[in-house]
């Protein structure tokens, strides 16, 4: 994308101030209780679905991501708690990985341009080597993300398992998605956008297409997701928005990160697995649902995994 | 706690085999659609508390206690994504952390006697130095834990904010207890008992008294947590259980941890922060919430942190 | 190979009980202060070579190997010593790796077979998550290794500079390049066995053909190691022995780890860059000198990384 | 100190540009093979000693510390090559640690003011949050530390097993040292400061005693170290130089530090446990041997682990 059409489309959807000069949570403030208790409406049949990966070894970050996919170790294996009655033992475990390395939330830390994070944050005076001072992940933990989300599953308008990998989404098919799924969007709620990209990996288990070229959101969409005043947008690749050779020469790189979480203040959820949630969707055809997707509240982390739960 | 009566209550409230031999769940099983509407129906006034205490160097791990609070890590810190339009920049992060270092689950993997894990899986064939081969923390996570939660305030029942390091929660007061928070236990509900024990951390900043002796559940709690066909149980301590100078001479050590883990198949979630929600409750009196508490699907782990969201 | 046949030479190169049941340093009982002096002898003209590769993310590890290359990260990141005087700064750092992803030193206990480790001790006894309680890297750490190393350069004995990832080096070429080295081995010195395989991560940079097929010693050196009574055995490939398509069908795997670290109780240096030695050796023709490679005592560790030095 | 008077020794001691604009090894350019063959003719009877701390989590960093004690897990425990010959089995193991958490060296980039590292090289290039990109650890790793070692033990100067706290060494007690040792210190020596500080760690097990006050060398004893050529100064705590409560107001923080490491290129040995080498020179007059302490090659590292030997 050029800088001069970008930075239109970012004047247009910044929310700098819109919520106070020291607000840490973006959109997630369009979440208040009347949207809240929308969301528990949404719930009508008791059926619940995780949308969380699996963090282990075999983790989708590759050799050359620069990501760790989570280490375990046992730091105490089948140790007696009392050598007198060593009948009575436990375990204990330890974790060396990337805060991002499976299903996760960026914080609104994540990105940044021209020096400045959102809501005015000087990158500068924030970024430190054991974290961030402004927009932590620890922000968005408290108290935690919850609210409607609403499914558009834009690989099954297409009638297709998964979309290639280089196709951009654009704000009509989240339209027309939206109708298909016979749901209004409405102020804070959370829009979980389904290309089935995650088949690469879970089926089709190819690490490295599943890491080069993602369909995904266009930079379009960000004003889309700004005009509908949503909490959140999460998607089933690594980054909501589409990667490709295409976008290699973008003036912004990562544009709609950079719309959304240094802009707007929206978070986006990553590496979502939509797959069992969007064949029950089309099967029952209920597409809205109650999301509870918290991040820990790790202090001054730019990101945190996360286990999203629905109940329908 | 002798072995015999140990044995006796073990005996009585062991669920192996109830829920299929293959079952990884244990009284996750008691959360069905019917549970879930119930839990629900009991947010009505849209008011989300997080219980996740923050995860970060200050954590509640002292230097003896074997585990390691967060160490969190920029992997890249203020880093152009391409060096020809180096303006759009970011920011990226790895923990190395004890999984149990802060508010979290105990998978039933957790701890085990007699050589034998929840539902009869043999500890030499489960455990290996990278993680368990059975009972992993990723079956409790898929597809999460979500219920009615209840909350237990045995602090305010006796008027004081916290109870002293001494004091064995006994059944009779969890009866007590929800007696006072006007609701009536159901199969399913996961109760949330709180000691006041979190504010020697959060505001004494007492970490030794906060690790050494805890108020918390005695064993004879477990037939009632059986008897009531509850999911789990969480509290604002480290073990869930009362640990004291009183527990060292224990011929089974840790016994709740026994009976709930490896007999009940009962997950236990420990350093739960109920000081806001406690408060709310007592103030508006409503006790009975909808609990959202994910454990994130570490493969073989022995435990996960977690954030619990409360909808009230 | 055979189990029968590799029975019969573990018998041979047992050291068991030589040193003392509760020996721990094994072959390096071999150096005494007659070998230290001969091997300060060695160094006739003050020339110094590192034989360790570089520690960072871009060592030999590959994604399926199992081991981690080190990730460092900047605990400490020009940060003031005080906040009176902000001019004075410091950075400090930390690691995570796996002790054996480069240049590297196994200790006794990295093999074992028939559940019995060097000397005897039980597999059981003595391995725990969090380390092995006997025959740890600390006991090859204190005193160190020292001694007098000798290059025997089989890669130019056959004048390539580097040997085929099938070729087995069997004892008669040990002692032809011994012969062409002019050196006669003593008692307690350390043989470097150059096979030229370092050039094809160092220079061919193929990390896979790296890691998949080693040139290295044949299981037969085992006699010819023992039989001249050396100290240890280092080379530039992953294992020292020979790897390959036709080593996966041995009954003893590894069997030359085998032998040495189990049954004879020698240390193997693993991964060392003997390109800039054995250049200058083959330039000057002094293929002896003295040699110094102390692991970190790590406790219970099972080998440890090394910065070789040599001085001729 | 004073800045005023600090800036004073500091132009005096600088060695900017001495060996080349490029240079990233410093004092250790003293080192050259007249002085190789010079430390090798310092052993003469064959004795061994390492002067190397465990590495382990029972290491000298405390809770307060910011510094990891070494954290060792098994990654590979008991574990078969193969399922068809099971009887052949390996272990193996990760750490993580901080590279300065017991005896190591600091690389020239430890620390810097003024902006400005050794050499000119600017903090705002050079420092990344995962490594150095001037003068890291990896320059003083190729060819490694080796020289003549001498050590001067001021403990023994005083007739005390360690010297106070609050005990600042002045140049007149390394010369008067140095006499009683009776060496003639010469241009590329590296001298080992004994204060007996260690004793605190490794005989009283007093850690906070330990981390708090040490005895060690002023700020004074820079010019010394240059006046003498020397390659590097190591001593028994863990800054070289003295630390107490009458350093808190030093205008200019660990001077010793700057003066050494950024003004004059001297790496810094700390940690190192010179207890019984200590007694051994007493014993037999012999204060003068071959040092070799070869840092490992962490690429960008501004310290490393360290097991320095020596051999008299």
């Amino acid at each position: 994308m050029k800088r001069i059409n970008f930075d239109i489309l970012a004047e247009r959807v910044r929310n700098w101030g819109r919520w106070g000069d020291d607000d840490s949570r973006g959109t997630l403030n369009h979440i208040n209780p009347e949207v809240l208790m929308r969301a528990v409406g949404s719930a009508r049949q008791g059926k619940m679905f995780s949308l969380g990966m699996r963090f282990d070894r075999k983790g989708p970050q590759g050799v050359q991501s620069g990501r760790i996919n989570p280490q375990l170790y046992m730091n105490v294996m089948d140790q007696a708690f009392s050598a007198r009655y060593p009948s009575a033992r436990h375990n204990d475990d330890v974790v060396h990985m990337s805060l991002q390395s499976a299903t996760q939330w960026d914080a609104l830390s994540h990105v940044h341009y021209d020096g400045t994070l959102y809501n005015g944050c000087k990158a500068q005076d924030a970024l430190t080597s054991t974290g961030t001072k402004c927009l932590g992940v620890e922000h968005l933990a408290s108290p935690g993300i919850m609210s409607r989300g609403i499914l558009l599953d834009i690989a099954r308008l297409h009638g297709v398992p998964m979309l290639p990998g280089d196709h951009a989404i654009g704000p009509d098919e989240l339209d027309r998605a939206a109708q298909a799924a016979g749901v209004t969007i409405e102020p804070g709620d959370i829009v979980l956008v389904r290309t089935g990209h995650m088949r690469r990996f879970s089926i089709l288990h190819d690490v490295e297409a599943f890491n080069t070229n993602f369909p995904g959101l266009s930079a379009q969409c960000a004003e889309w997701l700004y005009d509908h005043s949503l909490a959140a947008v999460c998607c089933d690749n690594a980054a909501v928005e589409h990667i490709g050779p295409d976008t290699l020469d973008d003036e912004m790189c990562l544009p709609l990160h950079m719309l959304c979480l240094r802009d707007m203040g929206m978070p986006l959820g990553e590496l979502f697995d939509l797959e069992a949630l969007a064949d029950d969707c089309a099967a029952d055809g209920q597409n809205s649902f109650l999301l509870c997707a918290p991040p820990l509240g790790f202090t001054g982390a730019v990101g945190s995994p996360v286990n999203p739960t629905v109940l329908k």
